[in-house]
């Protein structure tokens, strides 16, 4: 039962040199760069003749916090279904997002609110921040049980830089609406991570398989994450939208298309199972990608999917369906700069973007984590906690008898 | 431990084609008859001289976001007490409230939003969604582990339809106010799902009487349930109520309201259990209707309760205590077309009423369920996932040896 | 396994006479005394013309319903991290919250709402009450498993009392600022259950020691309760905040401290935990307090490290850095009744001033629990549910034979 230490002293100052590091890094930079906007200063917001109703805070506070638990009890739970990875699910989702939260508030920064030599930061920063923390969970997903939390860190390093440049050229440069995030976030954090597990590609993973599967309580839990993403999904698409009836319609359009995918899934399970029984839909792969979470169904083949009704919708959009509302949801079209044709040339467009800058960066982070030096764990001790975790237990549980084992089963 | 296959290839499609015959015709139904409202219509909302601070979506959003939350993670993972069937408490919770989010749209929305031949759709159709989801998890609660997905879904298909009719007797006939939802959700999803198991009555119920008790671990998931319900209810029942004052004080008033239930609850639980120690109440019911989740005790006494305190304060009003509020909680009275005893009476009916829909709704429910087509599961395999679901390492589990065993628990 | 019933007849029915008893107490005093607030009162507010937009309940109650869920879901699943405790630490919570809440709303509102000889609750009396079941839960942490609910509910009685007295000499008379609840919540709360705890203490506590610790699944149990505090902190500190940009600044600032914090916790924790692996971290009391979950590194020392950081912060206050919003961080400051550094002066005797409660009543407060009369487990039933609470399977456990046991593990 005791797994014989092997990490050397160098290999041990690793991640708390990096967190150190990483940290240090970031929080010199928010000494220098990272200011309040005028909604969350003091002086600015009294300066003027404001009602404190009118900050934003109260038309996206709630929205944020919904985002926030999808990104750590939702992304967090749902990886918890194999039976032995439930600390790493969970922790490294809080190391992964905890970092990736302030980088990410450093670059979009740059690219989206930068004045002055400043950048501005208030509500808005912390929903971009925690849109990119969930690519990065995405991808996160793909690579889940086969590496380090240094390995890891690394990863998120370099995404969130891509993640950030990538949404500069969408948002704008080519000013492409992406609803719900299906490029920027759904297909970039899926290719992104599906690229990089298939550069890390282990052949002799097998000799983890025994521990890939799943136990009936650790389903459970995994049942957690998957349904606070499921239920704040209205207010994950509708955070960042225009304020008022844009926000409302957002929320309503997810609310309504997520029941009617779930019964089409279980209809789908239902088929799909043996003896008719229900199983989330199991495609296994002949690509030698290892996604673990099944990250492809998940995000790519939807986020991609996403893209291209975004496409559809952005080539059908006349001022008879949208009214003056379509000032705020095609401004371009409204405007008469782009004809809808052109809008969704555009949004395709887009979508290539996308796919380059993931596969690039995927296949550039996959030949990063593949350094000797860094800590990926063997191939026999893949989906495992106790290689990075202290585990209740791993020594006295033996000797401890098995009374404990039988009543607490 | 294997089970042997008892579906025939009819039965294994009943439930993917129900489940697609379902989703089809409700998407058929909305793409002819729902519209925005004009809160989230693009082109009403914009026409017009609003300010996006006013849609009604600030001012609900949040409480329907608890709500959502209490049906989902609330009822899901309170049922999950039954040691052998958290997949099924859960996932047909989904199923259930899936459908009937959108199948109650529709029906509600004919009797309460049907405007120029369409139904209008915003914030308020999804908060009064799911509360009827609500009352069919709350009938759910009564037949949980004794009937199929196929089964249940015919359960929510009769009952949305019921309750929609109940509501719209009771709030648009009758004008009578409804606090908390005692009567049209309470009351009526527990007398529906009690009358319903009682016509499904199972006299060898006995033989899957080991799996009707909880283990240690599901009673803590069981609990998250618990809280999740506890700490929301004032949303729950604020969400609908009048804008200001009114959502303000429901929410303040079900708030030390729970607080007092829960010392006297544990009193109570401390005085019957045995030794002293403290139990959730178990009061054994003589009237053969397996109530797997004491739905009788939980939803049904208390909302037959809550609608007799409901005339008795309805009897009361008086313009002294309510001031010009009382045009918001009673407007008939302020108006001077009923009087404060008259509307008391009306209370009453009310309660008759939705007695009446309930009890003859479940009766033909459950014998609409009794059809021996459907798939019920056997007396001996009740209260059991691996019916119905792929359970992990049902066939491995003695292969794996007793390592894991001894290690997961 | 069956353990044999110490309680006599007499002792069984301590808890629920303590619970009717002070549940009748508080209903009395409710109804003598609290009456609502212009805000929630029907008449009142519609005395006058108001936009029901402008009703606190829109600008508080998102915060408030996170702050809720902190307190139930957030403290109790953080304390079952303990393998046999999962049920005492989620139900004593609920109790000792529930309680509390109703408690401190009289408390609370003798010393800041009682005008014309009524206590007048709103919004703001919810969230002050959840602060102080806070602060009891707090204290409930450092004695978890080494006390009955009898004691409990005593402990919070007299804590409530003290919180609400120190609350009011910081607050009212000496007029200190007190961000994030750092004195009158964390560090009143860990030092009232540390001295507490310390006169409790327990030579023969290790006959408790092998149920001391956690199991995998009960680990994970608790993650759900640390997801939550962390993820609604943001909510916590900026409910109570001035409207606008205070709150919104609150939040922010909440938001980018946590991710700052986790970096640094993940590289303590693999500094110092054994092999570079990764763990809470291990601080051994040498002071014989027996602080079960860890609440002087959790809250106490964070406590006044906030409280020390608040004075240094009120002592370098300018106008030049907060504009006309200084009047609403320090109004004395800015009406120049006193200068930062005297402001500074009076912050670090509010230290000393909660420092004090907080010795002398956690003191007296354990010489009270002492009393032998009371339910204190015995030295060997330590961190052990079976005593308080009805356990499945503690009976029949054994009989079942070892399939269910294999099959759920």
């Amino acid at each position: 039962m005791a797994w014989s230490p092997r990490h050397s002293a160098g290999r041990r100052l690793q991640l708390p040199l990096l967190c150190l590091l990483l940290q240090g890094a970031t929080a010199i930079l928010f000494a220098v760069f990272v200011r309040y906007n005028r909604e969350t200063d003091a002086a600015l917001w009294h300066w003027g003749n404001h009602s404190n109703a009118d900050n934003e805070f109260y038309f996206r506070y709630p929205s944020f916090q919904d985002v926030h638990a999808m990104i750590f009890v939702g992304f967090g739970f749902l990886m918890v279904f194999l039976q032995r990875y439930g600390f790493g699910s969970v922790g490294f989702t809080f190391l992964l997002a905890a970092f990736a939260l302030q980088w990410s508030t450093l670059i979009q920064g740059f690219f989206h609110s930068f004045r002055g030599g400043y950048i501005l930061v208030g509500m808005e920063s912390m929903i971009n921040a925690d849109f990119c923390a969930g690519a990065v969970l995405i991808s996160f997903g793909a690579v889940l049980g086969k590496t380090g939390p240094v390995q890891l860190l690394l990863m998120a390093l370099l995404e969130v830089v891509l993640f950030g440049l990538n949404e500069f050229v969408l948002l704008s440069l080519l000013e492409v609406k992406d609803a719900g995030g299906s490029m920027t976030i759904h297909t970039f954090g899926a290719y992104f991570g599906l690229i990089l597990s298939r550069v890390l590609y282990r052949p002799q993973l097998e000799k983890s398989k025994h521990r890939q599967g799943s136990v009936y309580h650790s389903d459970l839990f995994a049942m957690i994450g998957t349904i606070f993403l499921w239920i704040f999904w209205p207010s994950f698409n509708s955070a960042p939208t225009a304020l008022g009836d844009g926000q409302h319609r957002t929320a309503l359009n997810t609310y309504y298309s997520l029941t009617a995918s779930t019964l089409s899934t279980f209809a789908l399970s239902a088929l799909v199972g043996g003896d008719g029984r229900l199983d989330m839909p199991i495609l296994e792969s002949k690509l030698k990608v290892q996604d673990t979470c099944g990250v492809h169904n998940l995000h790519g083949m939807p986020g991609v999917l996403g893209a291209l009704l975004g496409g559809l919708v952005a080539g059908l959009a006349t001022r008879e369906a949208y009214g003056d509302g379509l000032e705020s949801v095609f401004p371009l079209i409204a405007e008469g700069q782009r004809s809808a044709t052109s809008q969704a040339m555009h949004q395709l467009f887009g979508l290539f973007v996308t796919l380059t800058f993931a596969s690039v960066g995927g296949g550039l982070g996959g030949l990063l984590l593949r350094l000797p030096i860094l800590d990926s764990p063997p191939d026999s001790q893949c989906y495992e906690d106790q290689i990075y975790w202290e585990v209740p237990g791993e020594h006295e549980h033996l000797a401890q008898g098995s009374e404990e084992t039988e009543t607490q089963a």
